[in-house]
């Protein structure tokens, strides 16, 4: 086990680049795509889901490599991390992802932060974002005890499907939310629409790890 | 082995979150790619593919993680699987199918189901289905005994390379093809062609396991 | 070692199966790109990469999946198989490649075999083509001893990299030269060219070979 | 340890082919890509990202794979190699990448050089090579140590999500900075801006060494 100071570090240096590569992507994408927004979609997928395999494999060994403290609150609720240390971790996570936002911008010559206008609400938006957490959870309690190796692809490749697969992109990440409430770029949510999207994702990820409570009875710890 | 009813539960999970994704995708693609088919068919193929190999990792060790009809019925075939619970194993599949579909359609805001008005039927069609759903079980067989942790990614860039060298996009599964006939979006088949899909992707099945009960004369269980 | 009867089937299928990867998603590409020849190539080049992944790991245990005379040549030439099974293997990659081609035009509706009127010739395609040769040769040499089990995914990466990095988009096999002669298609040349592409091929193993042989010094056998 | 022959071979030989891929792969997307540079830079990533894992894997084993100075100085401030071999390492590396771009312009019928005119300046695209460096030299020193075999992977996977998430398309080499200013075609940067990208690469390879030594207390030896 690490210090705690290297943990968060970890934390919120993973989460920082995970929301460079999610917005830093988005606006590249959005400034080449000649008006089609699905190849700036799939260049966002790629980044993102590359991204995600190249952070968690390197800060894992580190601090797990939550980056999200749905991850974080589940794996609390499993007995994996203290509820004190959950705490400090979703805090590093959120501190984290807010830099990540102003690097992008800055990287792309914006102002650090700006309100995003991008409308995403609705029952449908929500309903996507309780099925694209629940999914998130539900392959991580999958692999973690069995594969525990293949969590970083698997995370990666559930990333790049869900972006898809689901109307709102799949968030799947109450930081990430949070983070991209602040800028108003292809990847923004307007920050009143945040809290409904962090709803939906905590009971996703409420009934998943419940779930595999069941499905995978040994399951106790998340990923690293 | 796990309980029949975990066994059950990770099947029609699995098929279910697997059309959740090829319609989800489907409709996600047809929407935003300004008129050009070939960008949806890229979009749904990524997702598709990544979805599989996640998929396959989570649910592999609790049932094997099947969710085709055609795969459970030609390791029944081999004596991987008794006939009895091979059945139940379909049943689960087929209800998994169907309920994946209605996220699908709940996550874009459409009525749960709607028969399919997309023709996919004739020669061509029929023998793309053969071949799609031969290959399948070819890469099955061929993989499963000596490099059984490859199967995940296998299928995975299997279906990835089929959805673009079939004329059909390769439903290779009798449960995806009927759960498809009740989405009339990118994704769906007619309900009167399904039948011909099924004959032909069975036929494939059949042949591609005789084929490799001799070519690899101690294959005897089916993917996990 | 398998009975030279599996090995011959298994190089035809495999390299059957490439051949109607290849062909199949050049068609399927050029049907539905909307004039756009760089998304026909991102999904040619998608299929063929995942595809040959796909082939080489479920055939290479039955009889090393070559599917490509100038591997099975450059084999001989380290020792790694007999030249009397080098010819009999590539009279079966030959045939398999032709079959392959008829597979895919029946899929797509097409007549069985039609002359391409591609023009691919001139010293920068020729210069290509021993550049594609050139590198596939050496990453299966540089991988083959130490890393053998990356092997599949090497050349499947490779070939993704390929089809874009060279002017002729890499044929790099003289089956597939060969066998792509007989499809007027987007993945066709003209027959007459088709001699030119397979000296520049047999030139570029033949220097990787020799140059890997001072490389690596130990090298010996060919991918399995 | 192989001979230094042999290891300034694999280094130049490696970097040869990087930019023969980089470099090639542009022209081709900028040809095909009708009028739309994402569709273009798509093909770009997916080519650079799969030939990467390729060529570390091939080269690894016989020179480490830097194929980049800011790896190289970066490994030898860890006492992984003597600054002696080092720098022949880096003459190697610079000659290989002119080497490269000569290949591609020969393969598309275009002159051997020619000065590149593409304004790459400003502290927002300086800033944009800190970044892409810092995360080059974390994703190293975070996974060589305990995940080493997965090096190749992260780094192919790095690098296509990086050309995304930087407004710059992540340069993140010297050598390949230097022969990118030679090539007047879609890769290529005006030669009086490349000192500028050599400069933030340095300084980010720097930030990210001196960080992970704190982070990751035992690193010592670079990516092989």
């Amino acid at each position: 086990m690490n210090t705690l100071a290297r943990r968060l570090t970890a934390e919120a240096l993973g989460t920082g680049f995970l929301l460079a590569v999610v917005v830093g992507s988005g606006i590249m994408g959005e400034r080449l795509d000649g008006g089609n927004v699905a190849i700036a979609l799939l260049a966002n997928t790629l980044a993102t889901g590359a991204g995600l395999v190249v952070l968690i494999l390197t800060f894992g060994p580190v601090s797990g490599a939550h980056f999200n403290p749905a991850v974080t609150l589940a794996d609390a609720l499993q007995g994996g991390i203290s509820w004190k240390d959950a705490v400090v971790h979703m805090v590093a996570q959120l501190l984290g992802a807010f830099v990540g936002v102003a690097v992008a911008h800055g990287m792309f010559d914006l102002p650090l932060y700006a309100a995003s206008t991008h409308a995403r609400a609705g029952p449908s938006q929500w309903f996507s974002e309780f099925v694209a957490t629940f999914g998130l959870l539900s392959i991580i309690w999958g692999c973690v005890r069995q594969r525990a190796s293949a969590v970083p692809f698997v995370v990666g490749a559930y990333v790049t499907s869900a972006y898809w697969f689901t109307a709102s992109t799949s968030f799947a990440n109450p930081a990430v939310t949070l983070a991209r409430a602040a800028t108003n770029t292809f990847s923004g949510i307007r920050p009143g629409d945040a809290p409904g999207f962090v709803v939906a994702q905590l009971l996703g990820a409420l009934v998943a790890t419940t779930l595999f409570r069941w499905l995978l009875p040994t399951t106790r710890k998340a990923a690293s």
